[in-house]
């Protein structure tokens, strides 16, 4: 894996911990109402329903919408389906999006990228917006080289437009780049798209009772357990 | 000023001294030359090409072109007009070209960038293409939280495109945003798109001999003497 030259990284679940940051933060936003909230199982509802609108605007079916939007919608929809509608207004709503923006990095996240970043340049590459983004990246203190959202194409992961655009603008042949993703179809979008491939598995990162997406799962260059021992496998080469 | 969310920094001259730069790439490729070779003459000349050919792009005269295709331009006109055309071939030609790849940054760069950060949002905006301006900020080890080139959104600052897709890629109102530059143009360009404005004095920008742009050339918010003194005054508010 010499020929490496860039890195790019997911964020959702590869470089922060979603559900655990979701479910604080909508825990903390229903603290004040006489509400038996199930904030884990409206996380994961809220979850579910974002892979099939990513796929519906990289069809084309639907025009372009920033993943704040398709948060938004699903959020009222989960809202409705839970029967909680009637206790979160407007503003509330905005601010349990909002829960998407402080999220916590896994353990390993900081000291990998840093480790990673000693020998190649790493980006984020994710269906975030920019503006969440780098709030998110801030926030955590992730130290990532640049940001790449799929905003910049309109396209998102796992359409190879996006895996694609992201080598263009690294100036790089797909091939010198390298995904890391802790979700098959991550992982397949970048495969597809040229990109070389490595798997960090995230055994928690759908939360307890239920499997995160595994390397055996899907074919990948290189497989680890974290940012760290990817990068020693890195140096190992 | 205490409104201001982000701050934009330009970086070719506010950041980073292009000229030292380039004028020692120059002097390294042209070592091994038997060559009486004038390269602060010949920085000057091609930077010189610089705006007039960014008009071209924003005027609609000439379709979008990244920066290192200008530079690449530029230097031929270059080498030609200072009779060296014969003495570089185009392999080495690539090379001064990426010679805009490795600048050094001005002393407090690094200092006063980590200064704004503290309280502030802060991003690279600059006409370089993503490619250019990642390395060279990863090389110079400038701690910006993320990238915004013009070749994003194929408009070259100081059109007014470049600074509004800057705002909306950061979802903030243009005037929650604080463009920093050495240019009067940047600074003119900035403001017009509704940009609050910081110009730091770089006396030394265009190398010795010649006058570099200075604040009370233009209308702007703040002055500065440097990154630091910018960030003293925004925390005195």
């Amino acid at each position: 894996m010499r020929e490496i030259e860039a890195i790019a990284v997911d964020i959702f679940g590869t470089t922060v911990d979603w559900r655990t940051g979701v479910v604080d933060g909508l825990h903390r936003l229903a603290a004040d109402k006489d509400l038996s909230f199930g904030a884990g199982a409206l996380a994961d509802a809220w979850r579910e329903r974002y892979l099939p609108a990513v796929a519906q605007i990289n069809s084309g079916e639907r025009a372009w919408a920033n993943l704040d939007t398709i948060h938004a919608e699903a959020l009222d929809e989960c809202l409705d389906l839970f029967g909680y509608s009637e206790h979160f207004g407007a503003a509330e709503r905005e601010e349990m999006v909002r829960a998407w923006y402080v999220l916590p990095p896994w353990r390993d996240s900081l000291d990998g990228l840093r480790k990673l970043r000693e020998n190649h340049i790493v980006v984020a590459l994710s269906n975030g917006g920019f503006a969440l983004l780098t709030r998110l990246i801030k926030t955590a203190g992730l130290p990532f080289d640049a940001v790449i959202s799929a905003e910049n194409v309109q396209a998102y992961k796992p359409d190879v437009r996006a895996y694609r655009h992201a080598a263009r603008l690294l100036d790089l042949p797909p091939d010198r780049i390298l995904m890391v993703a802790a979700h098959t179809w991550d992982i397949d979008g970048a495969r597809a798209a040229g990109l070389r491939t490595a798997f960090v598995e995230r055994p928690d990162e759908k939360g307890p009772g239920r499997t995160a997406d595994r390397a055996e799962d899907t074919t990948c260059d290189l497989t680890a357990q974290s940012f760290t021992e990817l990068a020693d496998a890195l140096v190992r080469g």
